[in-house]
This record gives structure tokens, C-alpha cells and sequence, in this order.
């Protein structure tokens, strides 16, 4: 990930060490010079143990975790809880596009199988083709695994799209059910306000009541 | 500041070292769990060294920074660059609240006078009266430096107007002139959108053209 593209302006007189911290925070996803700002001063509130604990988490947490030999999730030991919980159906597989996805499918509590995630998705432009994805360990583990449906999740766009449309051709030759997410409008959304696509595909994937 | 109050509920089965490293940025303001995990991704995704920098820039900025002995705002020396700085003007002295708007008034490139730093605003309610803000420390430079004129730059709030009213009563015996920044609309901004606070703000503060 790159640390050093986005420029950042501080014409002010910022000591030093601020400046050097307000530009590293300037770094993460979504934080602009002000927020960073923000939460610098918030850091510099904090007490050198608390500054020292936040710091120490963030190294912790990059040399503990790896990812899963198996399905690629985040893990702190060799298998991920999903991957080594014989307990889940060993007939499931969703693909994911990355590690945080795992979470985000959790959460509903509904889902009970395994994972596997792809650690991005085909993007000819950004040169991602499929070498780049880890789309032969999936068809590895369909081949040594007894999975009976392959459940492809990733992101509702045309990357997330094409991706899908080129797993779906892939695993025709094997024996399993591909399956697709659905989607249509979000649930306590409204019809008035829900963009051409998304009603248009809420139409096309109509079921019977 | 209290790195511990905020309750965070992660029903998932995170790993150990990711959920301390969520929960330690949801700590940080304005970063709510979704932005935490975002967060946190992205400094997985970093390489080791990048992780180690970003956390060394967070302790040193801790360590090296101080507050200014004379105002009370940020340094790295004993003094701030504004206090060490003769060629400032000094006969006014603008007052604020936290040591961040110390950067905010300098960005305006306006204000060539020096600082004093409140470190919070008069708030009954939690327990903040005029001896726990450097109130003292004002005086005692009101008292001793040719200061000809205080700018009271605290907040347009319940508690920032009060404080302003409290450091004006109490700065009448002084002979300095004491001021307060003008309240208005925005420039920019559009009559229709400023809330009426606002604008009988701007009423009472209209000038002579």
C-alpha cells in the first residue's frame, strides 16, 4: 500500500513531530488533513502509556495476523476459525473478494459454511488477471473438497461482476451449483429513491410469492 | 482522556490482535467500528516497516511534544515559535480555547499578535471553573507584558460566549481593550441556509459602510 503518493499542505508553522504525525495519519483510507488533525490532537491528549498501547496494538496486530492457507482469511494461527470449525458445512463455499468480507458475511449470523477469498478481483486496466487471484486455490479445494455450492460474493460493480460471470464459466466443468447473491433493493429502502440499476436488477431477479 | 468508556460490540469472531486493533481506533474521534475496521485493514494490508513508522510517528509525536511554558501551546522547546518570535506583534494577545487553534488563526496569515492557550472553557456542568483553565496565567501576563489589547477567540457556544463574558468582566480592572472575534454569516454562504442564531448575530454585528 502506497504511504507516500498523496500530498499534503501544511503552510503553518506545525512543530516538527505534529507535522510528521498529521501526514502519516493523513495516509489512512478516508482521512483528510483535518481529521487527521483531529486525531492527532486526541493523540497527543492521550497518556504516553494509552499513545503507547494504540501504537503497540497496530504493530501486534500486523505480526500476528496472516492470512489461512486455506481460504485466504485473516488468521492468527495457521487455519482461520472458519476453515478449522468442523462444526460449519463443509458444503458451502462463499468467495469473497477480501479478507474483511468474512465479517461482513458473519454478521448476519444466517451464513454456516466455509470461505474463500480471491484477494481481489479481475481488473484488466490495474493488470489483476486471473494469475493474480487466488482463483486456482479455489478450484483446488473444489476439486479435493466435497463441496456441493459455490456461492460468489463479490462487490455488486462490473469488476465484482465480470469476476463473477468468470468463476461461473470456469466451474462449469466440475460438479457444483454456482450461485450468485441477489440483488435488489436494500431492505427499509424506498422504490423513489433507489437508482435506475439497482431497480432494474431488483426487476430481473423478481421471485414468486 | 478516556480510551475505555466507548462500548464496543463485535459478536463476530474477530481475531484477538485485529478486535484490540478495532477497538484501540474506535477510541479515536470521530471513528465509529465500520471505520475502525477499515482502518485496521488498511494497516494490515501495509507493509511491517510502514505499520512500525506510523506507530513511532504517534510515541514520538507524544514524546517530543510539549506545551509553550508562556502560552501554552504546542511545542517542541520550551518555547513556541510564536512566544520566541520578537517579530511579532506584541501588544495583542488572542485567546483560545484548545492549543489546535493556535494552527486554525495562523492559516488565516492575519494575525501577527501572540497567543494564549485556555485549555478548555468555563463548563459548571463538568465540573470546569476558572481555576482548572490557565485563567491565572493570563492575568499574570496582562499584568506583566505590554499587552494593549485581548482578542477572546473561544468558541461561538453556550460555554465559549460565557467564558468571554467571564474573561471580559474580570479584565476591566486591567487597561487593556478587550475584544471578541465577529459573529456572522459565512462568507460564501447564502441567506436562505444561515440559521437564525446566525443571522440576528450578524444583525447585531452590522457596520457602517
Amino acid at each position: 500500500m502506497d504511504l507516500t503518493c498523496r500530498p499534503v499542505c501544511f503552510k503553518m508553522a506545525y512543530p516538527g513531530a505534529l507535522k510528521r504525525l498529521v501526514e502519516v495519519l493523513c495516509r489512512f483510507p478516508g482521512i483528510g488533513p483535518k481529521s487527521a488533525q483531529r486525531l492527532a490532537f486526541f493523540i497527543l491528549g492521550c497518556s504516553r502509556e494509552e499513545v503507547v498501547a494504540i501504537a503497540r496494538a497496530m504493530v501486534e496486530a500486523k505480526d500476528k495476523l496472516d492470512y489461512c492457507q486455506i481460504c485466504g482469511s485473516l488468521s492468527e494461527s495457521g487455519l482461520c476459525p472458519y476453515c478449522s470449525d468442523t462444526g460449519r458445512d463443509q458444503s458451502l463455499l462463499c468467495v469473497i473478494q477480501e479478507p474483511r468480507d468474512v465479517l461482513v458475511i458473519e454478521r448476519t449470523g444466517q451464513y454456516r459454511g466455509l470461505y474463500h477469498v480471491l484477494h481481489g478481483v479481475l481488473s484488466p486496466l490495474d493488470g489483476i488477471g486471473p494469475d493474480e487471484l487466488h482463483i486456482d486455490q479455489l478450484v483446488r479445494r473444489i476439486m479435493e473438497e466435497k463441496i456441493s455450492e459455490v456461492i460468489i460474493a463479490t462487490n455488486p460493480n462490473v469488476e465484482g461482476d465480470a469476476t463473477a460471470g468468470y468463476l461461473a464459466r470456469m466451474l462449469k466443468s466440475h460438479r457444483v451449483r454456482v450461485t450468485r447473491i441477489a440483488f435488489g433493493l436494500p431492505v427499509g429502502g424506498d422504490l423513489e429513491y433507489a437508482d435506475d440499476l439497482t431497480l432494474s436488477r431488483a426487476l430481473d431477479g423478481r421471485r414468486e410469492m
